[in-house]
């Protein structure tokens, strides 16, 4: 009955952010770990989050470090480590060189903490998962990687402001790649069970989605000098609680894929259910023809970038 | 920005716990409110869970009474009086009796408290809310009827079970009136988007809806002696919570209907969004001829009920 | 990371709501068990709280039985049952029958849940709590008492009450036995800090004493049948989630004594750390005379209803 | 009944991290606002934020903007905007550009919400909140400045960590200024009402009053770029609730004194209750001879920065 412990790999606006919110959530014991060179900045930054707790009424220790061996025995661990693409940076460069630091982190994270069930955050999301995966050693159902959460949760707040009503009444169901390669399920999609096709004209239910697939671009062009960190951080915890305790929710993840929907041998965005397993289950839903072609587009997309890692 | 104020007239089981969950949420003060008869077993209620809040860590001042005036400027009031039908006594002498009970208490609520928001949990609600409208005098928007929530409740649960998975994750659809007269619309009922005639067979979703329908039945049964309490008042806080803090949620109520569904001068239960005027908004949808066969029938129950009250 | 098993012995009303807020606080699952002739209403308490679940927003199952075999493996089990003092019966037959009703379900419980820790409520609870550590075979630490986190909630309340301040600035201090043996340390009382003494006359302060001693009767002579339970019930609840999360709380504990204030072999209240060993360390005090005297007499008051035991 | 609205002025790390803490506890609307060279940030920022809610199951809007009107009918308004001190300029210059900048967004502040209670942040905060009030026009009670949650947070924080026990348990007390000027009434500390001094040896609590006083210099040394944000924005949210659901908390506050303590025409940390109409009370403590002298310290650094903005 001891605490539960989240290790945040990347300490980063979305590393912290992540550490925050679970500490909040009361979660578990946090390690945020970043590389020696910024250990300094990750220790303060723990620090003034482990003095919010007593203002917060909660109970976590959160440990600030770039020593592996402080992760020792997590029960989760959100990689969050990586570059972002810069200009002039081809996809190809972006790629290789999260590859050495997905490898490179997961050799430490398994090395410390053999039963974890890792969860990965770093672009492009699908291949990265996949690299922790082989990486790790792991089983398939122990390395999940995040995007369908954050993709849904945007299409809800724009499907929210559109109506004027509440976001915790607003489902959306989402599959297959991030951004542009997201396929979205309008049919599955509503407010308070009411089809979304019954509330919003198809006109601007298709600029909702295309605004969607632009949501990452939309936040990056805003901020000027930087990426999403908020939305993607409380994704991330939700899947992570979702695990520690044990929830069955039926929730959007990047999942390995052997068979289901007619793939195999990669990661690719699927509903899930998300339990103390990690993935316990796949659900696999009959698709029309538009969206196996649509899943099919994504699926070709993740190759081509899984390509690049051999 | 005073605290907001809730006053519950009844403090049998059923009010007592949504005074009791209504001060867990720091939703504000409560008044617990009696008959003369029953008002020191009210004060120690009342005083019972005010002790607890130091534990539960809220501030609410919680009041036992059997007088109105101190439910002087109440935000909500929710009205679970009355008595339940015993073996032997037919519907209309229930009917008549708490009738009676409505317009009395009625009276006393608006007498103190003119711009409140009222619902209605007593039996039979469809009834009992137009009659709790028609004393007030409150516009129709602010005498609200619970029946939905619950029943959509006692669905999403039977289906969690069925499916091994989260409550959190299961949407549940219903029109018309509670119990018997309930109208099921599956194919707004789904699990985390996913459609439940995908995840479910229909025999299985058949005997689920009749669990449903019979839900408050199989309550009564297995006690033996009373009936549910838990569920009406978490619904009955969900609705004040909404309202109170002005969440436009999806819920759905008994509403007054003038025209809405082709229905006129009636309380039936219909998807609306409530928020701080109460039912902001009634959503129609188009209906399919079975449901609105169902509909059709559910609306003659609550007219021949209605009947009774002239 | 499967999900913390808490059992609650005694469907009543202080068990049923000791249920039904841990799992409003999702603390995990909850099984309620009583007697095999109150099963029927005991599993219709427990589907009440169930169908709640999804209004409450929280994964949690809620089991109701009189089979102990569905607490098997559990981490926490709060005892409520046994039966309270009527007119007219001795305090040692009401110690007589308590007893043989603690016995007989810790015998049930350990066969079942050999790792768990067990907190009592059953009044006299000093010597129920010796009780059920004797049947149980567990190690101390893991056999508790409720009383003292009570006794501070009233007091807590009754402060609060008199200087209009929220209870969560208002911190009470008491050791010793429930009610007329609790011993009130008024010099670890404070309001933000701020000494109780400097905030509120002696002789206010005595009468809050009184009254907090008297909490119990209180609510009795109110109800006019029956006793508290909202209080208690989140008292209990408070102790099993310190112990559940680990949070190293300081509170009041009913603890098995062995040398700690001078005193061997007994059950008495005291300060403790909870935590998930249960009772992880009691903090001893320098007592002033005064305070060392009415100790005693709590204590002596203890070792009298355990001479009824042999 | 609407929802309640936060404006929060300044949209670096603190005043965004205020604005998410407020809108993941759903406290009302938030308005975050910056200069107008910042505003595609800060909408960035906000929308993020917005992006979040759906996740977090909370209804807040999030709105980034540099236009004024938008605060329009603020409850409360925190500001944290300012400058902070660069190495090589001088207290006075500090001192002078940030009074420049509380004028002018007070100004701004009132004219849009003119009812509203403003909390202060920015440093030095004791003549800043002064300069709010001057120029606010607001009744004393309605500008407040924080300083002492932050403070006695942190010395939580320390003694938690010293004892290994919950944060929940440590009361911690502070009077007088921030920082070096802070002076802390260990007589008045506890954890779970047990004295301090019983707990942890004089040198060992004088090593974590003198840790409190430096708290912010440590966050800022490791950092290397920047200063605290986790733990004031927490800070802050906790004051701003206290106000708006009228909890009567027992917090410390930087406060227009006018003969209480002695003092006269300035603001100083002490312990106040914050409720509806803001600061409700001061509270007036006895101070021993030694604690009177540094409050007289303290007294005399506010006055000196004071003089500055003659």
């Amino acid at each position: 009955m001891e605490r539960k412990k989240i290790s945040v790999i990347g300490a980063g606006f979305t590393g912290a952010t992540t550490a925050f919110i679970a500490a909040a959530k009361e979660l578990g014991d946090i390690v945020l770990v970043d590389i020696p060179q910024s250990e300094s900045p990750t220790k303060g930054k723990a620090l003034d989050m482990q003095e919010a707790t007593p203002v917060l009424g909660v109970d976590a220790r959160i440990t600030g470090t770039s020593n592996y061996e402080d992760t020792k025995g997590s029960d989760i661990v959100i990689i969050t480590a990586g570059i972002a693409r810069k200009p002039g940076m081809s996809r190809d460069d972006l790629v290789k060189t999260n590859q050495k630091v997905m490898a490179a982190v997961t050799r430490d994270i398994v090395k410390h903490s053999p039963d974890c069930t890792i969860i990965v955050l770093t672009n492009p999301v699908d291949a990265m998962t996949y690299t922790v995966y082989k990486e790790s050693g792991l089983p398939k159902n122990r390395v999940i990687g995040q995007s369908g959460v954050l993709d849904t949760a945007r299409f809800r707040t724009f499907v929210a402001e559109e109506l004027g009503l509440s976001v915790k009444d607003v489902q959306g169901f989402v599959l297959g790649g991030h951004g542009d390669d997201m396929v979205p399920l309008i049919r599955y999609s509503s407010v308070g069970g009411v089809p979304l096709t019954d509330l919003i004209e198809q006109e601007k239910i298709d600029s909702i989605i295309e605004r969607t697939r632009k949501g990452g671009a939309e936040i990056v062009n805003l901020l000027g000098n930087g990426s999403a960190y908020y939305a993607p951080a409380a994704a991330l915890v939700q899947m992570a609680e979702a695990i520690l305790k044990d929830q069955k929710r039926v929730l959007p993840s990047i999942a390995y894929l052997e068979g289901e929907y007619g793939y195999d041998g990669l990661y690719l965005g699927v509903p899930t259910v998300l339990g103390t397993d990690g993935i316990e289950k796949i659900i696999e839903l009959e698709l029309t023809d538009d969206e196996r072609k649509q899943l099919d587009k994504s699926r070709d997309s993740v190759i081509s970038v899984m390509n690049v890692l051999k």
